[in-house]
């Protein structure tokens, strides 16, 4: 199974911002964390940054071939980018929706997700095991429920 | 680790509820499925079912005594019950909100929660996978960052 | 035909609660109207009375074994109750919602109704006739037209 | 006791009309039904189907000579005709408020009833019974409670 | 003259509550408190806890027999228990709505009562102190003004 | 203990002015009654009226030299004067907020309060008694709890 | 110079139709009284009634020739008809916008006027004098001020 | 017969204020007019300005005593001031609201009036002549009607 | 093919009314240029303009004898007439709404159509043009895709 | 004359992207349409698609030189991307909004277009034919009316 | 160059009034600032205080008389007064709006101004330097652009 | 000292675009006149102009190394971009908002700021000179203050 991880705007600065919201640890962190649990589910995980909306649209496309299952921390596009949410659902692939923490308890702006109607599902709150998480959860579901 | 695990309203009724979006396992079947869970991961659950959203809160301030870590489906009162909100900020015990379905996906009255702000973070859309992703969050993390 | 017609919050007080907007006739009153009509329609009805949202879903999850169809007045519950739509929604049994008083003519809270949209009509405005409306709606109609 | 029964917009279509929303009774059946059925309850009852406004507001004044109660499927105007709303307010007989569908389970402009407030009450959601029931709550009732 | 003093939901967690919000007394504490100032004011008080909204209703209608006036801290029922509110309304007897803490100063939905347009009066922010003037109130005005 | 009562625009005309609502005390009855009370806590009590949000907000920054504590009625001001919210805020004295009246069951727009987040608590709908329960509450509270 | 008077929906029924609101004069009655007033002012005044929208909007148009100023009641069509609006920003001749009873006192609804922003000035709340005063302004201004 | 005008902020800057709006009559070529058509209507006129809400509120208390009607033009207090708004309802002399330009055809904000509820009435749009027309609404009705 | 075009209400005053806006063609002109395209396309089509909401759902009602597509410009019914949504809703015929002008450039309530989801697809902006567009857009396609 | 077509996010995956709203034509096939009718008309086309809003913004831009006009789908950006509304705003050029499908039938944020107030006018819901239309439209208008 | 400064609500507590949102510098110590930097610039500038609204009305109409420019920090009443917005309207002076906070990053209701869109600019956030910048600003421009 | 200011969408057409919203200055001017400051005031400044969300949030990024204070005119994703926000927020520099047009004049989605609240301050309205301003803040303040 292969698996792609998303990582969207600002999530590069892991481990430098504000860290009382998100942690101390960095991405290369997070990317570690993941690689170590792809290798105990026996999945392969490749993971990609971007800052740039637009290409994480080219990146959920390109996903048609050859990916299994997404997951994506669309950081503040979550909230706005109807483009990413138009890509989710036009590429047919099961995509979980993560945070580093738990939205819900932020920002007014933060409570509403423009990209969640289209994934398999959400996990938000956990910091790196959100991640984790999200990749057990391609793993044992692997596709939407019929 | 003691785990209370918390079925609000209506998921007595699972597999014959509305199979198209809850799915086919019974209550039983998911408990049954935390419990295997559980086991492996050396945590003891104790599960409750209520519909009552006066006994939910009960629920959580017993757990004041012995518990370490809440999964609670609220179900319908996810989104308005501001008395579960409130227990579960008194209580001081890490509590996850979970949901079979995906509820951003659903009735717009479903895209917000008002428990979510309190806990420590959500998970939603994976059917049973929500609560053992839950299980696992609560033993990797057992506690909210500082 | 076995029908459950479920009393919510605060009908146990009619005949001295606000008779200006409720009328004079106590719920015994009424259930004895509604078994007068019962008895000419030639069905069955049993009517239970809470004050307690979890006790309303707990009735209509019961009624799934032996109740054709369900008449509810769910009182102020009506309008912020998704526990009591999700029962409703879930038993797959025919249920009228009925109002004593024309509730569109009241504060503006009791113009929108939570249940209205799974059950499979309503009734509102007729004083205990209401019921009588609903028990007949029931008869003739007696199944969701496909 | 005379009743005038007011069909309004687009119900002239119905049998044709998206059935599987308004079912496949025709008006003329509907007429028969609701004639039968002041037969039976011993009341005159004239009916009238207009797609204008205006002619619904011209109905409504006209009935103040030798009718005694109104039974008004106002279609479409429901949500949005002020100007029916002051008609019934005007006349001071009795109007009961019907619907084929139940109008709560479709688009959300459908919700709410501008002429609700000003009705005696309302019934929606049991096809053609919507309007039988209605008969029978003039007649039962025929004035608005003191 | 009799008053009954209702503590909804939580309250009976007082003390180790975030006493930041809510201060270090217990409930007994309060209760302590409220008996002492009735003394002093020559009037008999019962007190009653419950986290369940259906038991507040039940505890207010009892009340119609043999009590004078209420005082109720319906915790986080008060902004959004039209149930509560209706068997206020119901009642006939005065209640006076208190709270702990300055509602208005926290979180965007405790700023709106459900329950307030139909007591007597409001007093919120002076810890235990919101009790005693309450019970002050109730002796010194016992009812609603003509 | 040194307490200031502002009371605000159109409280002079108390008596006169919709008595149904405000009753017929006069603002010197409401002055005695308070200056009573204020003997019986052995505490000096000023008061001040004037229609002019300026001067209230004049009133309340003199009062940082020589006032201990301050009730303020702000009338109609209390919805909309964030001029006065702010003065409250800055002049670090406890200030408690009181309406003869049960705002909350008034208009609409009387059911928010501009001023209260930043007072120590609220009181409303005991007619003069309201301003007799600020001074108790200043008298035995004195500060906003840390 | 001549005048237009179109009287709206339901303004037929004055003097039967919630006399409480729109007081005991008739139609008749009020267009007498435009008439006298007419002579004195030696204008020539035209009235037409209609409960249709259409027929207002026809009249309106109608009105381009030959007429140099239009009084408008236009009952509940004034606020939700945009129809009407179109039309009196199209012909570009004077139109004000009375009504009887103060709107603005009244249901919520009736607190905008889809129609003002295209007519030259508004007035109401005069009963009958609304017209004339109407008639008034119309002789004195004649035209749109540049 | 008396009548106060209360022309409220920035009305003493007409004629040089935004002419394109209000026209190019100053304050004193207002007054004027209101003096002209007063004497012919044999009434006593008075008038005042001022851009203080307070000294608003002030005048129309004062002029409870020898002051039979009232018209106003409140500026822009008009859309936010209740200190006004309740002032006039407490003073039981009937008030007429004007403005020189159509308010609703101007900022959104402009839409709403807080006083035009409590008015006896509503000019707007007509310059100068809009107070005329008050003073002769006034003359002519010179109270509410009951 | 038969196509059907509505012209709803002030289409006739084209030309005349605020040319800035809809330019300097009239009905005539329009309908001519609609003649010359439809004589290109080798359609028949058949015009009718009316200001009454209800004689537009007539003409649509009628138009399932014999038509094959339909063209409305529905002017201000546009944006709150359902009931000419539902009668387009209920004739099974393709639809195509046009407008003049840009719609979305103008006042706010323009910026919605009521129509809009019931029709096969929506032009505006193009004047003139509108109309030979979407005579264009019914002969390509004919029907809505399945 | 020259004419650019911008295919915005998503549109690249047509053929395969939920077929059932946006069909089968792939845009290579949408291309060669938008040719052949461009031969036809003998106009000069040239197309781009991209995921990126900032590209789409640049791309705009650079039409300044040597584009007569241009036809946009802006896919998912049109609800939200002032970016582009700005851009289209500073350019001068006659921009077509066009959607494959009827956007105001689908989810609610796609009922408002941040572009179409800008733009020349807006074509929505004929599939392909939407761009060919948009194309005829720019070679009649050309450019928008004075 | 002459310009006024114009300090509103509250500013005379600045030093003492919560240091940690306006810094400790005092009033007089922001006139010296002011006055420091108007040497240097070459202006001469006049500065004033007021809590009341009224007052901030006359100054500015005053200051029609021999004032260039004019720098404001209206304080509470930037978010509501309309009066004062009316004089900056009415008066022909370019007006700089200044906050010595960040407001936008405040409460909601600081995140609008009413007075803004009818000043020149506006500057936010800088503490004492917000004046200085502001008096650059209008030394530079000295005129709003044509 | 180095400073870093970011041009974001459409700024690159400054001259060409609505000249008389934003002036005639083209960009390079703009930055001839920054460039011109920076040198009086002996600050380094470096300028970036791009159309790209995420190449924006890219130099923000980049500027963690070397530069102390960030200027930037984020255009119209001022109005909608959580990412721009998020890494103003991340970064830990100060940075001020500038526009050249009084922003809260224009429309409506112009009235807030998306990343204001994480700013140190804000300045609008005075075309280049927003710049200038911008850069004497950053230079006198230098910092956020604690």
């Amino acid at each position: 199974m292969n698996v792609l991880v998303i990582h969207g705007p600002n999530l590069n600065l892991l481990g430098s911002r504000e860290p009382e919201i998100y942690g101390r640890a960095t991405l290369p962190d997070i990317d570690l964390r993941i690689a170590r649990e792809a290798a105990a589910l026996e999945v392969t995980v490749r993971t990609v940054q971007t800052n740039a909306e637009g290409e994480i649209v080219d990146a959920l496309q390109a996903a048609r071939v050859g990916v299994d299952g997404i997951v994506i921390n669309a950081g503040a596009y979550t909230h706005y980018s109807y483009a990413i949410r138009d890509a989710i659902a036009a590429i047919g692939i099961p995509v979980v929706e993560v945070h580093l923490s738990n939205v819900a308890a932020r920002e007014p702006f933060r409570a509403i997700s423009a990209i969640a109607p289209v994934c398999l599902g959400s996990i938000a709150g956990f910091g790196v095991e959100s991640y984790v998480l999200a990749l057990r959860a391609l793993v044992t579901i692997g596709r939407k429920p019929a």
